[in-house]
């Protein structure tokens, strides 16, 4: 069997509406994202032109994944910033035809301090829209500088929007170049016929294109490596069901489907080589969170001595942070683990863990694999 | 909140056919089970004459807990033994209108070794439904060992028959005096305020009534001793959620649904006092084959320190297995973990795994708490 990664679609990307369109103006940005919540059963793509709508799709985890919601957030501050520049009428939103009745407002009616206030208030709606993985908030903050620097620059919205534009765009071709540099660099720590075994999706669906754990997986099926991926489930969402074995099994790669329980027994009875998870949030001492069921994952993988990678950009880093501990855990609905209320029944349902550095083997970034403790060189 | 077990439904039980019943004649057996796979939305029973009927239902997990099927498993060699007594036509179960044509069987014509290989055919095929738990071995065994002492005593199908049943309505009301013995033997072991982690369903719902696991649970939460039952939903067919979550809640003692993959966040962040489990089979050693995510959970125990208790019945103890390794694990449907089939995905689905002794704090059992490794002592 043969990897093929043509059969996996992109998960994220922008362009510019052309002239025609039937409701968005020409020029105007649009974000094109995988809708994930349909899949494995169908493959269907949501165009969004309104900032909040990427909030909804972020929460509602149609777009998830630390990096692919990361460039998500940054494109919903292109959004908001480029209805500066295609504004009509104040509610030129509530309906969609109001769209076409477009003008560029003109320079001398703009008022830089209204602009930064409403950027920035989109800014932090943005970033709230799930508090654990920071590369939403990286990639926000990221847009703000930009705009910031543009501001101080004496630009105008439409050349912000511009900036805004082509730093999105770099971010998404920059996030697939640094996942291929992920599965360079930790396809090397693997030996011919590994067993891998994995947690939720940390694949091309998680990022713009190839993943960061899938992309160590890739490169190394690419290089014939790869005997066997074995996927958890992880519930309560089911990414690995849904998305990961989804996307393995596209491109080719060979996947056992597992329930999140049966890791130990797969490690005590099926000889697996390494664990491979991605990270939402890395703290500088290389704690790691990431979704709920790796930190089980890492104790039992230590335990039977399976080697436990964590693949991550460096975006993923947050030097801020020292203690695992001091990470905002999102809690999610109960619904998703109740399908129907029982009385008297409560629910927890923490979407993420925290992993202490102490039982992560190394952290495979695109600048090189590190100890967990070492995470901060990765950043110099 | 004051327990409430008056709530919780019989298992499983066994009467005699009344006269008038519409096709059962008056006075043959019928096994009356409550139908786990409709729980928690209906509390539904099943009324069972056919031996091969419980097969069924045993591997379809209508009935299910290691005790529970072990009372299944004689149950269906009672039914079997029945038919000889109640005998019609060669094809008296083909329809249930056959049943009202039934005749005791003339001793003369009796022949004890036809009747002999007839039953031990039943008793293989029962014995095989479910390879894991031992407690079905053994309930069938124990029958199998009665008819030969009856048998070589001179007796005729009916005064077998006889035995049978009133062997297996002692196996109901001994199931539940054990239950509410490691009730006792078990609460000793938890302090007031103890927040408690289970796994699957080793409550009332796995037993005749009151649960071994969960017997511990109720004699605490009689003496005030429980705070809180963390429950794992334990995938893929959801004991935890449907059973568990379902009986503790009918019971009024406070449950919390996690998903599997949430123990070691639980045990991290809400301060676990104890995990306590059931077992289907343990070896001479001390080794637990339990439900899958057993020995996961055993392990992230491990790493937090907190006490690993196993409780079941001397009957789950299996004297002629010395390593875990040894027994046999049921691998069951894919069905059970794919809802939907996705082309190149295989699936793995263990129902069970061993957890090896060195994990285990103490064995609560009806004859007192032992260590793991001294389990045998719980035999003498």
């Amino acid at each position: 069997m043969e990897l093929n990664l043509d059969n996996l679609p992109r998960t994220i990307s922008i362009s510019r509406a052309p002239f025609g369109h039937s409701y968005i103006p020409e020029g105007f940005p649009v974000l094109t994202i995988l809708d994930q919540t349909k899949l494995p059963y169908e493959v269907e793509f949501i165009e969004i032109v309104d900032w909040r709508e990427v909030i909804d799709c972020i929460k509602q985890l149609k777009v998830r994944g630390a990096p692919a919601i990361g460039i998500a957030g940054a494109a919903a501050v292109l959004l908001r910033s480029a209805e500066y520049v295609y504004a009509s009428t104040d509610d030129f939103r509530e309906s969609e035809s109001d769209f076409d009745r477009v003008f560029i407002i003109d320079e001398e009616s703009f008022d830089p301090e209204l602009y930064k206030i409403s950027l920035e208030y989109a800014a932090s709606m943005i970033k709230s829209a799930r508090p654990t993985a920071v590369n939403l908030e990286w990639a926000v903050d990221s847009c703000m500088s930009i705009k910031d620097a543009e501001l101080n620059a004496g630009s105008f919205p439409a050349q912000i929007e511009d900036s805004l534009y082509r730093y999105v765009s770099e971010m998404i071709s920059n996030d697939e170049k640094e996942n291929r540099q992920i599965g360079e660099n930790g396809a090397k720590l693997l030996n011919e016929n590994s067993k891998v075994l994995t947690h939720c999706n940390a694949g091309s669906l998680a990022t713009s294109f190839y993943g960061t754990a899938l992309g160590v997986v890739y490169t190394a099926a690419e290089n014939g490596k790869i005997e066997m991926v074995y996927a958890d489930e992880t519930r309560p969402v089911l990414q690995g069901a849904r998305l990961t074995a989804w996307e393995l099994s596209r491109a080719k790669v060979p996947v056992t489907l597992i329930c999140d329980s049966m890791a130990a027994y797969t490690m005590s009875e099926c000889g697996i080589d390494a664990v491979i998870v991605g990270a939402d949030r890395i703290t500088s001492r290389g704690d790691v969170a990431n979704k709920i069921g790796t930190l089980g994952l890492a104790i039992v993988a230590k335990r039977f001595n399976v080697p436990f990678y964590v693949a991550a950009p460096t975006s993923t880093i947050d030097p801020n942070i020292l203690n695992g501990k001091d990470i905002t855990i999102e809690m999610r609905d109960s619904s998703e683990i109740l399908s129907a209320a029982i009385d008297g029944v409560e629910v927890l349902n923490p979407a993420f863990d925290v992993t202490p550095s102490e039982l992560i083997t190394a952290i495979i970034t695109e600048n090189g694999v590190f100890a967990p403790q070492e995470i901060e060189k990765a950043l110099l």
